[in-house]
């Protein structure tokens, strides 16, 4: 039985709790949150104890961490979670800057522990699909990707003000993607935006629409198109056009149902929001965690994996503030 | 918390099992099986205990029985539950005979204990959202249902000669889904069929195909087309029209990739066998049952519609056998 | 050059005009309508003159006649232009009556001339690339067909009238489908019906709703579902299972457009009703005719199917109204 | 009747002169091609006649000409053709260079002709339908268009020798697109590709794979993806997002034939290429060149467009050349 400490008891941190708790094996132990009646609520609800991190980091018999906790303690615990020697999975982003982040990567590879990037797309059941169809060699080599990733609206204006921009906080899955895909690396980056959703945005120094240009070594071409708000829902899809054929990955719906009236023909919207539409992603993710622990599977996202989106990010916000484009 | 004996350690029952573990508030006490080694097994699972029939009724700790063994136990189970004072679920169908149905319905009656029939596709996210927006007006009146009920293949024959027929085996599902989506009752069957798939099947005095039309007492017009081999896999569809427009419940499919290849545009093929396509229904219905157990929210699969869809069952054989409309 | 005459300067005739008039090889010369004025009109249309069926049947030059006039004026047609050698294009159906439509056949049989029947759906790009497809061997088997046939709306009563019935008028077509599609012919016919969308068809003696079964000699099946009113437009689809796979023939639409909005995904509604539909299969079948005539192609819908597709609605009307299995 | 001269009798003229043919109102009367014997072919099937340039233009009968010669021929017959008071139908491009194009023009409104560019994408049902729902307001205001344009094979490298590049070549039809869709001017182009088709495309100095950033004065952002090689055929799809919502231009099929099988669930390709996809938008295109010269509706597509669009492919060659982002 592996004991596990969860740091973050909002929002992510509760579905990581459950999917803790549904993992055969895996004793969901400690909850640490700077709120301590959120910790010991989530902490109740699957029956581990609230706890601090000295004592969740300082119990022998946790094996592993799940760092789900805000962005700006992530690179903090992970080092911390490293030197202990614990197993770690941690959100992305690694942390907002190169610097702490690479900090991170090395005390990782020191320490010689497991740490995986929770970058939970790879492991959505469409978007797995593709990845493992490309590897069959369904359509050949890969030439072109086309991500379209789309939230349904904009955080507060106070989350954009410490979210480290657009491209670090919401792009940064899709440069993984790209990573992932096309599996090659980025040479030049060309990223242009708007603020068309709320001037306030642009007030904070951000954008809410993007669109990014990718290119590789081996010549792969990438396009992204994101904005912070799609009226009809979330919207997360891709292409990848390969030497002989195309795969897509669509949206998941919460209903088959179509319905015929005299206006048109309609099938549901996309899943509301992540939370919906990765429900099974981190389900997978929690168990491919754990499978690495215990059966020495390779990670699929690693701590470099979290360096290189973020190098592509911080490319991507150079690209656009100096309106030029960037080589890597 | 409600302490729950499970009858029945097979495919179903597992399912059940973990529903049952998940419940809030629910605690898995006993698995009886006439397999004790597959009773302790499962038992082990989900932290309960082997036992008999007669020590899960006797305990007064238990206050809901889940009966998913074979379909000959069904009525005993019932009525002795029923007894017992225990509220029941039972997997469809209540017997095989019309005659011990009805006692059973009467035992329950009697009883006043709560009886839920596992019609689990009236669960379903997709088949449920029809229903209510049928309810909500969105196609006005109902008139005409077509439901297509494929299965991907048949089960041994040895199954077939002890499971009272296509009709009661198979179609009582669908029989169901007609009364539920129609909300009206038949007042002629006809039935015809064929044994396209396995001569083995006509020799065991049963169809594998078959070609059902119902009217109800408002006019109102049901098809349903069935076969044991879809070579395409598991097809689970209906569709409703109204006078205000058409509702479809579609296939369910493991993901939403499409292929673009020299030869056409492909999607998956829908979810493979019913524990697949049914999962969420499985889960839905179990939440259902506990929900009308411990907040009265009323049952939306009683012991009544079991015998409605039974008598469907045997309308439809006569119809078949003796080549003529039957009357209700 | 072939020259040719048109009976009945409505709404089909005018649709078979302008596809004699595109027909290379073919010189359009006479319209013939009790209507003077709409005869003359479609003829200046297309660079014809207005003629009677005296002069149209005198003239030698005439070598095929195209008879789009009212149903009752078919047989007699027929039977005049097979006597006097023409090749015969007739709308469906032949008569109202099987011994007048007998009578045309032997007619045409003593005349040894061309006759093919305006079963247009045969000729549709949908339709027939699921007839090739089946005969590739790509579903293996036929051995179910489920036909969805709806119209948009109803015709005026006083139509409905004279149709002939709601089997002879409507599900004529879907007859022919049947037998075309399972390359088989009826042992047994089943239909029921309602009047769900207006009073007054039922007034008539009509349906508006009906569900048909048909069994094969060898023992494939058939349902058939139409209504005279789908409040969501026109819709014409089937799908055939067989032992090995299944094929759809879903409806046509105007445009490619899909649209995302707050409340659904959304896309055309069907053709809106058989002018449009099968304005592709109207101008197929006469291309197939004249191929017939010039080529010695065999012709697709001979007046023999004709006479089949009048067998089965007259069967189907029998055992509506006599509430029994009709057996052929 | 207006007597009108087509320029070109090759693959795309053959497709104007049969629309030509089919228009009402209008005779189709010279032909004019370098190949005699293609120029009489095509004139003897359409019931015009071969004449030389001198001829057509001469002749104060003819009101209207179509140019579908060679690229390198078009500004010549256009400044011809204006001088001689010649309404004008030209295929694009106006011209490989912007001088010729801007002189062109000039002529144009010296003349004060009529001067229609093919970019025939706009009379197309699905993509002119998006157009129409934008304007009413349904997506609310355009923010960002993606484009998929992508050709099932490679022309000869002798043609892209002379084709201008893929820019003007192929993409001016995206360009062009873009300012329909968005209604807004470009202020920034970025454009990269790569040779990944073909090495001897790359030795003439071109690219086969290409995507391009587009951004506009109000801030709306085009991302445009193209290949000269999709192995799945003749990909031409784009989506608008808008602040209310998103509509999508999808492919055209040759039929609404869906397969089930043991392996998955498909349908159609997309229609071949060009000549099949755009049928109906050269039809439509045609009728609309006639209704601005008889009903004066004003043109969708002038000889200004034609710039624009020229304009763009030039900033897009450029921004490629010298790696950098253009300013308009």
């Amino acid at each position: 039985m592996i004991e596990v400490a969860l740091f973050g008891a909002g929002r992510i941190g509760k579905i990581h709790a459950a999917n803790l708790a549904a993992q055969a094996g895996v004793q969901f132990k400690y909850v640490v949150d700077v709120n301590a009646a959120a910790a010991s609520a989530l902490a109740a609800l699957h029956g581990g104890v609230a706890a601090s991190v000295e004592t969740a980091l300082a119990d022998p018999a946790i094996k592993a961490v799940v760092i789900a906790s805000s962005t700006d303690t992530h690179a903090d615990l992970i080092q911390r979670a490293a030197a202990a020697g614990k197993a770690i999975f941690c959100e992305k982003p690694v942390d907002l800057t190169l610097e702490r982040a690479r900090d991170c990567a090395a005390a990782v590879a020191k320490a010689g522990v497991l740490c995986m990037i929770g970058f939970q797309r790879r492991y959505d059941p469409t978007f797995s699909a593709v990845k493992q169809r490309i590897l069959q060699g369904e359509i050949g080599t890969p030439e072109m990707l086309v991500v379209t990733s789309r939230d349904p609206g904009p955080p507060p204006v106070s989350y954009i003000k410490v979210s480290g921009g657009i491209f670090k906080d919401m792009l940064i899955h899709d440069f993984d993607i790209f990573r992932w895909i096309l599996d090659d690396e980025a040479v030049s980056v060309h990223a242009t935006g708007s603020c068309l959703v709320d001037p306030a945005i642009a007030e904070a120094g951000d954008l809410d629409s993007t669109a990014v240009t990718i290119r590789t070594a081996k010549g792969r071409l990438c396009q992204i198109n994101t904005t912070r708000r799609a009226a009809y829902g979330y919207d997360q899809r891709f292409e990848v056009l390969g030497s002989a054929g195309m795969l897509q990955a669509g949206n998941h719906k919460p209903t088959e149902v179509v319905a015929y009236s005299a206006h048109n023909v309609s099938a549901d919207k996309p899943e509301d929001f992540f939370l919906e539409r990765y429900r099974v992603a981190y389900a997978n993710e929690m168990s491919h965690f754990f499978d690495a622990l215990t059966k020495g599977t390779p990670l699929r996202t690693t701590v470099q994996d979290g360096l290189k989106a973020l190098e592509l990010a911080e490319a991507a916000t150079l690209s656009w503030r100096e309106q030029r484009i960037v080589h890597l």
